[in-house]
């Protein structure tokens, strides 16, 4: 089996698809041209509204193998995707490919829909039951997972090829204009549908919340909007917000915020003008939390963040703390709210953010990003995909982006979970390649990656609770109980494949062994 | 010689370029692909930094017979199209093709290019000293006339194939972000340079306000700019202010004004919600002042105006008469200005504005539209191009999109200009066809064009001085001395053609006999 740059063995063919192996995370990437944008000239004084989700499947002429594609920005309140899917099975298509930007608990009933062939592949996030599914080789044919930069790129190069995107609209008028800061499931930006809106061979809007014509800013323009369709209600506004974006409290986690602080302190990264990406896992906005303690002492400002934006980021901006915030998604419903009103606060696309094929990306702007991490290893490789008993969990999200990107990738994580460490020989997966994972802090110390002489030199002699690598693995065994956890057992078929931003394949998934 | 659908006699090719006739301007359009936008993967902190223009003209491979492409923002104060071709004629280029959406007095230095065989062809909006040479035959090759919304078309279909767009950015960062709202010369909206920054092969960013990462909104986005040159000044502000933004104050435009504003109320158009698009001369700014006072008495608001907007519709919008301005180029400073501070005042592309190949443009949403006219035949063909001697003098602007997408396009003009008249049996040459043109108001009457029965129907018994197009024509000629000028004589050569928005031939212009 060939092997690719990291060393996972990556099968150069799987269900018919030919598989280009991972080359390193920085390896030049081929100029020429994205795939062209659908025309469809508009015939004057004809009308957009459609009655129903079943008509726009009639006027998209979906059918059995269509790629249907679907936006996050609702989070787990989103009631689209669930309301669509089930227009989809009751037209009786099958073999449906889905390519949403992500999906949440919510999205239970894509589970049945999986089973019963209505939908028999993914190109996007997986979660938690859905993941179970694919790893149990429940669904019939591949699911490929992505970040969010490669997610456009994927759609800019003709990778995805969606047939309609339905897109979930806020607010929304009948010609086609759409954004997401105002009406009753307002969620901020939109971004995440903007290539679908410029690629897909259809675009529906889908709103709860009609206006008079022209809504303004046009996020989703009507120049690329073929059909829009009324519904009661997209979204749970309650839901909307995630659970993710509280700060942490207990002493492991502000044992690691404030080694992840006092890190980007000693590398002489929190300086007057400086751009960073917080995170929202309760340790990162802890760590945020004391880098903006010590920009008051400091009497600075950083020029711009970037998120997932939480209210913490909208109250540093706010107090003047931050310059400019750039706004991918909002995590809570106060930051959608300062979208609308702060002209500070700017919505940009993953596209801007992360499409490692165009000609720069915010990713490369930043002086630190804070990032998570389910399995680090000695070689500094990251897992996000799966757990260690080998079953597809999350969703990728900005990881591959940012670590590639931002001129220091500081994971932040515990050494364990449970009996589980999470600092290890070797991961299960690699979703983040070690070369762009700079350092890992944890609450038993810090582990600098020997890549970055540099950052070893800068850290010496402040003080910080440096750590090799292969101590602090270590060190994760012993505190995870002393007994590696089982290695998962797999049969040969692959159900999964991560690609490296790049459309390469830094690692695959495959099909557990049924448990006796 | 083959006729298109009204009549103009279209040679099946010019200079190797294969015509297709005009067939009418409401032909259903064909559905497919636009061209493939260019991918150049950014790498890794390279710098975009460019010392010179020179040097820009070196990465971009820049050569003979290259296509230089500029957006007309900054209007008659624009350095930045100079600047840029002195350093091509420096660079000993010839056979350039120019691709600016539009140019002024101030870029006299073109036609001293155009002599020498630097530039031998155009392929954008031309203005009097140029349009004179291109009649006269002096330039090499072929003028393309285009509307600003078959411009974009042009570009995204692959038409105008642009190898250098050079971008004067009054607001920029080295990342390449860029925006019109701030900086010595500030000019408001920067739509007319998006589509060449999507498609050009090379997209160099000229600006004279390096700002520190990141320029928001980043109305020219770092994911599609190459590289940025800082030059002392971009432009002159005292000329960025276009000189047609006075409201007429004359005895004879006031009464063309009270005949634009009282057809549109006898037509029912003045109402609660409504959306028009003022224009910028001078009796169709007194006609708005008119229907601004109307919408005072009635207590009613527009929903929206589209403009070319000058302070008379910002100050409507402040005033709270118009819900939101959709901006596609600002006429003077105020109104940069104001683009700035008031979220209801939206910057717009010319995609989403007219582009004839998208799924919805703005101009289909306009209740009614006033346009200038340089000439008006009885079959209510209009002619911006050339004057009644044969020479080509304008560019279009916005005038078929507007024609063609609104609900009412009403034309004002006076009867006559000096001893030539206006309204007159035929048309120089013809931009926008009659079946796009609803009425005619001059001095003498308002002409109705009678294909709209239904405003004709209308108008009835409202007082109005309604009067057939036959008659008005007749009446310009008196008043014009009774003598219709001498039409010009041409040699068989063309020089220039005036496409529909769609790319088929409205027009061809040929070259002028020597005059003895």
């Amino acid at each position: 089996m060939p092997k690719n740059a990291i060393g996972r063995e990556i099968p150069s063919e799987v269900d018919g698809r030919k598989l280009k192996p991972f080359k390193g995370a920085y390896v030049p990437l081929e100029s020429g041209f994205f795939t062209p944008q659908p025309k469809k000239p508009c015939v004057w004084g004809e009308s957009k509204l459609l009655p129903t989700i079943d008509e726009a499947f009639a006027r998209a002429k979906l059918g059995d193998g269509s790629c249907l594609s679907f936006h996050h920005h609702l989070r787990n309140g989103d009631r689209v995707l669930n309301m669509v899917m089930s227009v989809a099975e009751k037209r009786g298509l099958k073999n449906l490919k889905l390519a949403q930007s992500a999906i949440f608990p919510v999205h239970e009933p894509v589970c049945k829909m999986i089973e019963n062939g209505t939908i028999t592949s993914i190109e996007g996030s997986t979660n938690g039951p859905v993941g179970r599914l694919i790893s149990d080789g429940r669904m019939k044919g591949l699911a490929v997972m992505r970040s969010h930069g490669a997610r456009v790129r994927a759609i800019m190069a003709g990778d995805i090829k969606i047939d309609a995107a339905f897109i979930a609209a806020p607010c929304a008028d009948a010609y086609g204009n759409a954004n997401g800061r105002s009406g009753p499931a307002a969620c901020g930006p939109m971004g995440y549908a903007m290539a679908d809106s410029k690629y897909a061979r259809n675009v529906v809007l889908v709103t709860d919340n009609l206006q008079p014509y022209p809504v303004l800013p046009p996020v989703i323009n009507q120049a690329d909007t073929d059909f829009v369709v009324k519904v009661d209600s997209i979204g749970n506004p309650q839901e909307i917000a995630s659970g993710t974006t509280e700060i942490a409290t207990d002493e492991q986690s502000l044992k690691i915020a404030r080694g992840a602080a006092d890190l980007v302190d000693a590398l002489g990264l929190v300086r007057d003008g400086m751009g960073f990406q917080a995170g929202a896992g309760g340790a990162s906005l802890a760590a945020n939390n004391m880098i903006g303690e010590m920009m008051r002492k400091k009497k600075i400002r950083a020029r711009f963040a970037n998120g997932g934006v939480t209210i913490h980021l909208v109250e540093m901006l706010k107090e003047g703390l931050i310059d400019y915030l750039m706004d991918g998604q909002s995590f809570d419903a106060d930051s959608a709210k300062s979208l609308l009103v702060n002209p500070r606060h700017v919505e940009i696309t993953p596209d801007m953010y992360a499409n490692p094929f165009n000609k720069g990306q915010v990713v490369n702007m930043l002086d630190f990003a804070y990032l998570g991490a389910t399995e680090v290893d000695v070689d500094f490789n990251v897992n996000v995909n799966t757990h260690s008993d080998g079953t597809l969990l999350h969703g990728i999200g900005g990881h591959q982006d940012v670590a590639a990107g931002a001129k220091h990738c500081i994971v932040v994580c515990p050494t364990r979970r449970k009996t589980f460490p999470i600092v290890m020989e070797e991961v299960t997966n690699v979703t983040t390649p070690g070369e762009t994972v700079d350092a890992i802090v944890t609450e038993e110390g810090i582990a600098i990656n020997p890549l970055r002489q540099d950052m070893l030199d800068a850290v010496q002699g402040k003080g910080l609770p440096i750590i090799d690598i292969h101590d602090l693995a270590k060190l994760a065994l012993k505190k995870a109980g002393g007994v590696p956890p089982p290695k998962p057992e797999y049969l040969d078929r692959v159900v999964g494949i991560i690609e490296w931003r790049d459309g390469t394949v830094i690692d695959v998934v495959r099909q557990l062994k049924p448990k006796k």
